[in-house]
């Protein structure tokens, strides 16, 4: 376990008070709602991000709204840090908690509310997993766009909190182009209403705003979705090229010509042989790499725009093309695809990075990546969101080598700046977390981040919400 | 001219100190970019808004986002209200001065920077005009899709501070999805850059809250929009309905299938009849209302969805189907609804509502709409974005009566609150400016507005940007 990231030292006050105060908090809860065991507060002490753990003061586990409210009022009074908690699916530690905080997991709020066809919306309570939400609509022709990896276990609140995209959001963008709206507890217990099954919001756009604020500006509990009709069918389609290069260049190209399909993956050689080990997906073994990309609509539709990019694939080189010929194997291209974290980690310890870089940089990002990862004497797969230039290069390392894992923290640190300087950004999809907390400094001037502080104090005057997270432990003006 | 509306009062101290401050300012500008002269000063005393005006205190005219800085740096200092122009197209005040204020016109800050096709964005000064930009890449194929009536005037920093629409919104989104970045200079004169070429911020979305504030958080100076692909080709096809509430009822049910157009607009008979004798568009006159319902890509695509939203507008009885058989039929058609707000100002004056409701209460919307403005003895003519859910009632009244521009300002007021009671909100593409100002109680409790209220303290602590805006003048807690 490395350690190269400072948590905010834990209030020794806090810390001598710990009976009172949860004593005081069960008290706001029902029966069995508060976690104040050891053993049982392990599960809660780090989450996907599992480089780094602490145990949490207490989990509280509330089953309504109000009683959000009630543990974090009394929270914000005491000055108690409030850490809220989804699935735990984090990939850049943002639900990790610290020794004097409170955890708020909201996965006891997981009703779907309802659906409102019509209206083309879902309203569900913030614990439900991503998937259930197309699920309950699925036999209507319906579906809930984004669609994160981990969507058989990560829930809409924390989507929201992270602002989540997925393999399908090229076409259809990430969360904050399908939120309508929001339930959410603010610092003082208050409950508020933002944006909802109408278009726009009268004043400024806070839905906007939460969305990706990694639970630092309230609690969600309840999110309004927008619905979309399931296309009339969708295929996804592999192709394989001798470079990595050459697969990129054909991206910025596509993209470039303003065609726009479903979905374009990239997985480099060591991300194919990794994925097709574990999913038996069919996809070809003797390239350099892979895109797959996901065309939909009618049979004509999906002819016509497969032609262009095939068109603009052979002018790069392309040297193998396969459509799926069946659900099933369209099925097991998503299965290999979807699976690359998991599969990876089979084989290695790893960290993912999430840095987003323009298209033409593509090309020229990836290969400088290799060169970064082995200067470190360490190995990389790249597996990621082409389309949206959402790179995800997993370093692979062994965790029980503190010397391997700390170099693969500094390779990931490498990478991000990378991005940035090629006109890129930190975070695509996962968050700034505590992963890449001390990064900020890097993709943002002091204004700006000055600016970013004092937003994050209109909505939390104390920084008691997830504290040790997003902004550089220094100079934080807004506090 | 009615005075329902209250402005801030203005500062005697500010108003007695006027030829200082004006040779202050006057020395951070180059020559000839400060307008101090009364008659120079009457084309800057309103905005398309036309009820309300006052003279403001100067007009500055930058030339540079460090002209802006400087100005805004020194108002801030000096406690002296700024009010931020575009074109002043707004229909709700957003750019009326008041009698202390210092207006920054952008209209010099005129220039297409760099139009940047492999990643599909274009980034521009603020004061460019929204066609401009569809018209400097529109030989390459590219187009920029918030189209309001007013594009041909209309600039881009106005359309990010309303988070503008347009007919062809349906498909492409609003101004919020089609923006990337901006510059712009904070209150203290500082500048700073949000968003980017790449996909997403680390960080919070203050690029989602900068769209739609209003000129309230800060001046934008210039913007990196999305471009995107023209599509193959687009047919605008005319549906007459017997009753509005058969062509209400037919948009709910096309939206509610998950069929996406690219518009539909709708039109009742007064507002067609207006249109039609103003271009001569072809409109049927022997329906009682009008949909307007634009399909693009291949002939193949256009007539698959045309074919599915033909058969659901024959269950609610439509009576005249009509499809462009030209490129300059298909002009006419869309030359008749963009001219609606001018060609009824040749016949009456008018204000126009902007309340979004939910699709499902289209019809009951537009039912009890006419039911408000006949109770005022007033007519109302309704040429809206049907597919957004975002009605647009052109309340006609004569100016020249007092009582009667009252009663046209009373039965808005009762429209939008129809609107938000039927869980829509006030304002769907214009903004809340001043005129809307005092019904946010309507839609808002109070803890939702002191939350908005702290967010914009968080960027303007001395509230001096556009300061007689958006919030009701009393209960400013925020201040």
């Amino acid at each position: 376990m490395s350690e190269m990231i400072a948590f905010l030292k834990p209030d020794p006050a806090i810390l001598s008070r710990r009976a009172a105060i949860l004593a005081d908090i069960a008290d706001l809860l029902p029966d069995d709602a508060l976690v104040t065991e050891e053993r049982e507060l392990v599960p809660f002490e780090t989450d996907a991000f599992v480089s780094y753990r602490r145990l949490p003061l207490a989990v509280a586990l509330p089953e309504t709204t109000e009683q959000v409210a009630a543990v974090v009022r009394y929270c914000h009074r005491e000055g108690i840090p409030v850490i809220p908690r989804g699935a735990g699916t984090s990939l850049s530690g943002g639900a990790i908690p610290q020794e004097d905080a409170v955890v708020v997991g909201l996965s006891r709020l997981n009703r779907i509310i309802e659906v409102d066809l019509p209206n083309r919306c879902a309203v569900v309570q913030s614990g439900v997993t991503n998937i259930s939400i197309s699920q309950a609509v699925d036999a209507d022709g319906f579906f809930y766009a984004p669609d994160p990896s981990s969507q058989l276990a990560c829930t809409i609140g924390g989507n929201i909190g992270m602002n989540s995209g997925g393999a399908h959001c090229l076409k259809y963008g990430v969360t904050t182009n399908n939120l309508l709206g929001v339930r959410m507890v603010l610092f003082d217990g208050s409950i508020v209403e933002i944006g909802g099954k109408a278009l726009d919001a009268a004043g400024y756009d806070l839905l906007g705003l939460i969305c990706g604020s990694e639970g630092q500006l309230g609690i969600i509990t309840e999110a309004t979705v927008r619905l979309l009709a399931k296309p009339e069918g969708a295929r996804p389609v592999l192709f394989g090229f001798p470079t990595s290069e050459a697969a990129g260049a054909c991206v910025s190209e596509v993209i470039g010509a303003g065609i726009i399909p479903v979905a374009i993956e990239f997985m480099d050689k060591p991300a194919i042989e990794i994925c097709e080990a574990f999913a038996q997906a069919g996809y070809p073994m003797d390239v350099d790499a892979l895109l797959i990309v996901e065309v939909e609509g009618s049979d004509e539709e999906m002819d016509a725009m497969l032609a262009r990019i095939i068109e603009i694939a052979r002018r790069h080189g392309v040297s193998t093309i396969k459509e799926s010929q069946s659900a099933t194997e369209a099925a097991l291209i998503w299965k290999g695809r979807k699976s690359a974290f998991g599969a990876t980690g089979r084989i290695a310890d790893y960290i993912c990075m999430d840095g987003t870089v323009p298209l033409g940089q593509l090309s020229h990002v990836l290969r400088e990546t290799s060169v970064i990862v082995a200067r470190y004497g360490l190995r990389v797969a790249n597996v990621f969101h082409a389309g949206d230039g959402n790179m995800h290069p997993l370093i692979l390392f062994n965790a029980n080598d503190p010397e391997e894992a700390q170099k693969a923290e500094l390779a990931g640190n490498d990478i991000l700046k990378l991005c940035v300087d090629a006109g890129g950004c930190l975070t695509g999809e996962h968050g700034v977390g505590i992963e890449k907390r001390d990064l900020m400094t890097h993709q943002y001037a002091a204004a700006d981040l000055d600016q970013q502080m004092r937003v994050r104090s209109a909505f939390d005057p104390k920084w008691i919400f997830n504290p040790s997270k997003v902004f550089p432990l220094e100079g934080r003006s807004g506090k």
